[in-house]
């Protein structure tokens, strides 16, 4: 796409449509036209076309009303809303002028669909997590895969000090094409499950624990240097990271 | 028991009370019926007859609703409930929906026995404290030693700076069949303790302290490269673990 | 294939062929049968079923001895033998006693092909590398690569900060199926390509650079804060752990 | 200006207008003054003539009270008053006891101008952000800029994940004689700029990101380690710190 | 003994056999008579007597001199020569002094023993190992726990990866009266087996493994935080400590 | 004394007035009779006799029950009593139930002298601190050193950034006999200190700063590292501990 | 440049000179011509059109072949070869394969002139250090601004532990454009300079120092905390990247 | 002194014998004539003036030609001569050079006496070991202490985990004016002899130990974090800064 409006600036240049320093302003700022950029934020939203999903709000250190003006921003597009770390008053707020909006508290997330649905991902993908505590994290995987356009299977509370808990789930997981492991404390987890499956495993370590969990540094060493070969690993309680990583693979 | 319940379907299969699909699936899925299991947590109820003791359900990280709904699952059970690191008002809620729960507000645990006592441990096992701020630990210890069978002693506010402290105590030391050695700040009561008895020694660093204590590592740092051979180091703060890890000392 | 065998005993069992203490003992010692361990290792023959890739050999730590006995066993599976991290004596001596053994010295790998060359993978997979000093971890990506059956592409030293050295192999990028960013130093490579591709991007972060690179610490955390969404991490300088992530997409 | 003082009171001790003893003193305690103390403080009227900027009062830590006392006492001599890091109530204070000031909520500053505007530094400081998140540390170096006399330039949310956006301002990153860089998570942004632009760039990581970002270690670390030669770096969210050192640039 | 010997001295005051500043002299330096002491070493020869077994010698950081010193005056005494971490060349030197030294090169051990053997431990140490390379702590573990009079059997190389290959051995580890679970990488080996079994377990970090294993730091996190209650833990590659624990357990 | 106490129950066995099984126990238990020992603390009165000075109470994480009740259990005994690190309302509560209890909000301290004056120190021990922030750790070595029986003189702000701050303050570092420096940040003021000084420097680490300051560990390292020889540490903001390490000194 | 370059295909099309397909291929593919690249390295030859100085080889993780094969390719275009952190045996074999090229053993550099001399920087920077363990680095910076164009004064050996070294040495700290601080240790050097001069100060951290130094650590956490504002660092024993950002400042 | 030569400088410009220009030099200048520096050292001759003790050379780092350099400028003035972490070539050239150079080749120090004895310090100064391991650290102390002018006396071997071994010392312990307790592992040493003599206590960490002893970094926080108030702490083996320590308080 990039590319093909490149091709038609060259065209229009070599129709004579265009001067050369209009065309040369063209080709530089293409991306960011007027408009859709804030006082305090630039929209990307060529993200979509490059990446197969639109920019995502983090709400994270953002106000109330930061989140409203972008998300209005990118709904009057058609785009897809996705705020992930949405305070619950910002996420009032964001219902309250925007219609159509799906808060999840669990997952801390608010959602409104664009336009034109996401396209279906391939399989199904399997959020599995060590403990109760581990939820909020799954949800956030959840709600975000399902905004991307993914099938999502749940395996709940099936951490390896009862390791049969797991292995009884061994037909649900080996169904799955992406496998999402989410657990902290020890996070031995995603070493028990990608020894089990074939299919690429995505682990996600969790604050979860106390002492010397160091707010989940533990769980994310374990599964960084998990003995089962090929997982892979991203940021602590980064449920958002692993759903859009599982739906890279669903959707390449 | 497992075993057992394997032999039996085996037999099953012998005598053609059941088929093979049937089978298959019994040995499958056999540790976790239905019924088992919440909306958010797969209870491990066959974890007494693996380990000795049942699960016990962790308070941190879970709202009170998700407490009374597991505490209630394992109580209709008839077996004992245990919470810990339980937040005062899940607390009060728990009391609420459960007849007969024992809150401990200094130890955040709430338990409530099961139909059947839990088998007694053999001797005493010691609880160490360095400081009076080290109590919360201790209480924690305490009542999950209780729970799980054992008898227990308590030696109080004994830290090294003052050696004759623990030395006049040494009596105690030497009388139990376990001691938990419980100290935040320098953490040296361990070691000190560790030379002083020959019987199993498990420290529990704490996150008394400030500035480099570093919540607790300085003391876990201690004790893990404790002078006096063959301490055991369980987590910060961790008197639950190092109750269990007496207890199964006790009842081997 | 395990849930096979099991149907196959049952059947026996139905059938009167087998009785139930032996039936009992071929369920729960049947990944393992006799021969397949030596005095210091238990080879996971059946890895390659449930997995798709074969046990491979860890060379750090072991003795050229220890590598040659377990490598042989492998081999006399017709299985592949991959060593990783060999060192160039245990290489050499592999050599030696094993026909067939290619060894790659950048790398630090010895490879053998089996009996059944690996299932292809699906597309092509990048190897894209910040600088020069990154190349044995990206020799050891390509060997296992190769290994398992997969087609990889290289796009070599194009760190960030000549930024358009990367844009400019962009269609290469976009390309493949699987992009593998390694870098060392400041990491930021995995955030830009992160950025350009809508496919899996796994980084891997290197031990290359000095003072407060950490051996490899601060590229692995700007992985894993990577702000380009869905980037996942392996452990440092483990080329071989993002190859094995790499073919289990390829070959879902 | 102090050789000055020094060598007015030698041609004093010269004249015989000082006899030795008041001289010895004299040149003992010069810079400091009485009056120039509080009870708590001993402010630097000196360091305007040193370095070309007045003492900063560093709100953190300090009490209204003590804030509206030292600043009282710099704003008494006529010069520049700037609170960094000042609580609201503290601001509200300081508002009261003293015309003038300048309240920037989100840059958490306070600002008096003084008698005398600052001299004005040569060209123009960019202050480039990556995300909408790091705007409270801009408007820390933005403020602080101006009080000491710096025109700035603002691009703003150009993180790498989106490379063409920065890509799309390389006019105005290569129009500024100095280049702050502020960014948290991965921190890349820094290299990316570092190797787009030949004049000095300031590195300024902030505590945004969460997990593994460790409040900013990733970003520092990143940036200690940038690819792009010639990177500088100041503290965590040191806004403050980054406006100093590029007018330190900009007034040489 | 200790008690019996103050009875002794003060029975000796009471007969007028001894006077009152001999008796206080006896009182203060009793436990370490003149000749136990060597110009760089200070003996312990009672720790058999507090605790069930000598003094052992850790070889690291001592010259070869030092060691052989040392072992002599134990020797002479009667008592079991334990070494550990003791350097080839030590070692040599060691059997050239002293007769019947056994040296062990994997566990990096010299022992030689005593007049009288060491009371039997109950049951059996069964010493579970995740991978080839963590082999020499087994057997540091392995020469200590037969030196300290116990049994143990072994369970090499059941790695999580391949979770089939512990749950083999499970009959093994039941029957155990402690488990000493060693492992590197990972380290969540020690997380199963604790749910495995009732028994005690001890878990040893190993230095195995790379990168962001931070030399056992990775897998000391682990077992820390292992979500299988009661799992005690040692300093990485601390077989020694592991076995004494272990002994302090089976001799209770 | 304890020597002495020794002596006495020598002589009393030795004159007949004591049997051995009591004199036994009378030196076993000596150093804590009952009646020093609450629920929760055994407080240790022999320390003065010990060590110049009484037990300390550190307030934080102690109850204000807990508080009060070994505060009156000290007083009742005619001993100083302070308290250090005391909550507001603990502090209140306190001087509530016992008279003469001065407290400082500053320090966080209570401090009520006892029957008899702390001997007087030699010499007087100056408290330097880098900046205004810092006085919260300065006042709480005030008046711990003021409890002791020390001198203290101040010098306030003299932050190594205007050196000629400290250096106009030389003579009375001189004039010293030992000299605390408090400093966050950079720490950087006790090695100008340690340099200026033949006496004493006990350095105190402060957590103030922010970002890389890691909560004082930055201040804690450079002092650990400083290039002046033989300046000592104590923990981070640890005013208490740097004023009992100087009046050691002034006391010996 | 880039810029004019863009302009020239945008004419060449409008002149219908370049069809379109060509003139797309020549705006993605500009930056990096065929012939730049050897087949592990992608050289960077317009670097010094964008940023003032050519690509600079870091020796370290380099075969001493990969060495020359790049700065032969630097040297055949004519332009300056520098290599930092270069083995003594490949600085033999570049002089063996290169004419004129000059090594700095303690600075562990080789340079080779280019055709054109470099630039002139505006006045002189002068490198400080604290120690004389600290000249490799500072020889590093010395080599590298003497490559780049800049004059550079030496002040040698002025630790604060004696203030009156640096004090006497404030003329040329003064005089000089820039002052480059390099120290290890505490580290404190660059908060005393930083408070002496009103020009741009830049810290190196070196790994002088032991025991909790941790390999310059500390160094560089007290710089990135001075307490003299406007302080910038560069990683530890960096004196390279401090060279060039000294170097971008005199060219600014 | 100092002091002094100002107000001699300004007596001869009081009474004309000195114009103003040159008394300005002079006072700036003053302590550091020419002739005191080398190429690379800038000697601080008035250390002992200030201080007490001559400037020591620090070893690590430095060449054999440098330390023989610095050796002989300070030997030319009849200053003792230290040299600290020498390395063995260097010590023996250094012999080679330098008549009545005395080497500890387990301290790693060189010592050759000045023309002026050191003034000697009061008491003695105990040097407290838990291990043997500990020696190099203790010698180091010993030499340092010795060539300052004070008494040392020696307990050795006294490890925390044989507690009757420190208290049989208890008489050493208490007779001497200054304590240094050196140990590594847990470093639990410092709390034990800190609660047992009212004399300041140094302690000293050392790197001995293994795995999560991380080099002295776990004795290092015990001590920093010892319950026994008023224990101060230096470096990690840094028994040079111990022995400058405890000289400042036996000559103040």
């Amino acid at each position: 796409m990039t590319r093909q409006r490149v091709r038609d600036v060259l065209h229009r240049v070599a129709d004579g449509a265009l001067d050369v320093p209009a065309a040369l302003d063209a080709l530089a700022f293409a991306p960011l036209e007027s408009g859709d950029s804030t006082d305090f934020a630039t929209i990307d939203h060529h993200r979509a076309l490059r990446q197969g999903f639109p920019e995502v709000i983090y709400g994270a250190g953002k106000s109330a009303e930061q989140i409203c003006d972008i998300a209005t921003h990118i709904a009057d597009r058609g785009d897809n809303v996705l705020v992930t770390r949405i305070a619950p008053d910002a996420a009032d707020r964001l219902q309250s002028v925007l219609d159509g909006v799906v808060v999840n508290r669990v997952a801390r997330t608010a959602f409104r669909p664009g336009n034109t649905p996401a396209p279906r991902g391939n399989g199904t993908v399997a959020i599995v997590t060590a403990g109760t505590s581990d939820l909020p994290v799954a949800e956030e995987a959840a709600v975000t895969l399902s905004a991307l356009g993914d099938c999502t299977s749940r395996i709940t509370d099936v951490g390896v000090a009862g390791i049969h808990r797991v292995l009884a789930r061994r037909g649900d997981l080996t169904a799955a094409s992406v496998v999402i492991v989410i657990a902290g404390m020890d996070g031995a987890l995603a070493s028990v499950v990608g020894g089990l499956v074939a299919s690429p495993v995505i682990a996600v370590p969790t604050s979860v624990g106390y002492g010397s969990s160091f707010e989940g540094l533990a769980a994310l060493l374990t599964m960084l240097n998990s003995c089962a070969a090929g997982v892979t690993v991203v940021n602590i309680d980064n449920g958002f990271g692993a759903a859009v990583a599982a739906s890279r693979i669903t959707h390449s």
